[in-house]
């Protein structure tokens, strides 16, 4: 691989600065040490996170990858920053759900962890502004988001990415709660898997202790977060 | 058909009240002189109201059942009251748009009226106190609200309604914006139209003038409900 080089800074998101690079078709992902949450209204810098998520994500998109799981994931390059494919972003993200958590767990008044079988999918659109309104499949058709095709293609690699994910955890006494992703075309209209794949992203419960192994430890003021990233980031490796 | 005498309420609701009768299978409506708005945070008397609904709601299921629409309607049987089938009511409320309006154009900041081509058709828990969660098909699953094919059923029978109605109102000069409708199930397992169908569950607009002719009067204090309501059924009746 040719050596690519740092370029200029395209855009500072939430827990990540992203870069172009001398490769056009190359982004260059920097991890920062800082964790938001309820759509940026609280935000901490947190040192030790971007190490965290940048291993956890670059573990994870790895294990997805010898899955055959199209992602967007080239090399980890440091501690804190990756390489990845440069894609067009689609506007929506998908949130996967095995157990009643969160948001769905509030907005439909069920039991906190109840199994949600057939899993549960769920889109958004990624608008800050309207705080991520959710999509149904006729929304994201009407509003000229996706066609059905592309709905499908969006449904499939998430239920990909869950069946990877939910094995890789149970291997190591963890319950995948639900995850969001985010998909992209890259420059051959290939859909990929991108974003990042970390605790930022997915909610995951130890299955002895219940307890909780992500953000939400951050969100609810209930736990140090760079100790559970560990705790994730341990168990992991020994898999 | 044996004389059916009323019987015991059951229910009061927003804009009806129901009643048992002599016959098992049949409820009585009785239409009242009430609007509700915001989930019934608003709430107003209004003399005439039980009126038009009754009349509207009678005029509109008779047409859907001209053409083949499965729905619960038996007959009026006074200015206010009408005789319907008794339903296993299921419990989420299908709404379908033809043109971006109401909740649909706050929640995705889109043009008021824009065309929304295909149609969307959205669900919504019945549940007052969470506030009619919306609900996407595999939400509905996971929660044990619907199997996939009465989904598809519910689905079907909302773009039939759709399709009639539409046709309706373009003979009178009315585009139908958009509209909510209820669906149960008789005692022999038939799915059928159910609820009310008047200005109180639909957007109607004037295709000249641009002016609601529906229960946005009253939500947004913008001109009289009786008013407009005797507008709709003097054009209905000149078909």
């Amino acid at each position: 691989m040719v050596k690519i080089e740092q370029g200029d800074l395209l855009i500072t998101g939430k827990a990540k600065a992203v870069y172009a690079t001398s490769d056009p078709e190359v982004i260059w992902l920097h991890h920062l040490d800082q964790a938001t949450a309820l759509n940026g209204k609280k935000k901490s810098k947190i040192v030790g996170k971007a190490y965290y998520t940048n291993a956890i994500s670059s573990f994870l998109f790895t294990y997805l990858s010898q899955h055959h799981v199209p992602n967007h994931f080239i090399q980890q390059l440091s501690d804190t920053d990756s390489l990845v494919k440069r894609l067009e972003m689609i506007k929506v993200e998908i949130v996967t759900r095995n157990f009643a958590a969160g948001s769905f767990q509030r907005k439909y008044d069920v039991p906190q962890m109840q199994p949600l079988k057939p899993i549960v999918q769920e889109f958004y659109l990624k608008n800050d502004a309207l705080d991520d309104p959710s999509l149904n499949a006729s929304q994201m058709i009407a509003l000229g988001l996706a066609n059905e095709t592309e709905i499908q293609a969006f449904q499939q690699i998430a239920q990909q990415v869950n069946t990877h994910l939910v094995e890789l955890f149970d291997q190591i006494g963890i319950d995948l709660v639900d995850f969001k992703i985010e998909l992209g075309y890259d420059a051959q209209h290939n859909l990929l898997l991108a974003d990042e794949l970390s605790p930022d992203n997915m909610r995951l419960v130890d299955r002895q202790t219940h307890q909780s192994l992500d953000k939400d430890v951050f969100r609810q003021n209930t736990g140090d977060l760079t100790t559970v990233y560990a705790e994730i980031l341990d168990r992991l490796k020994t898999i």
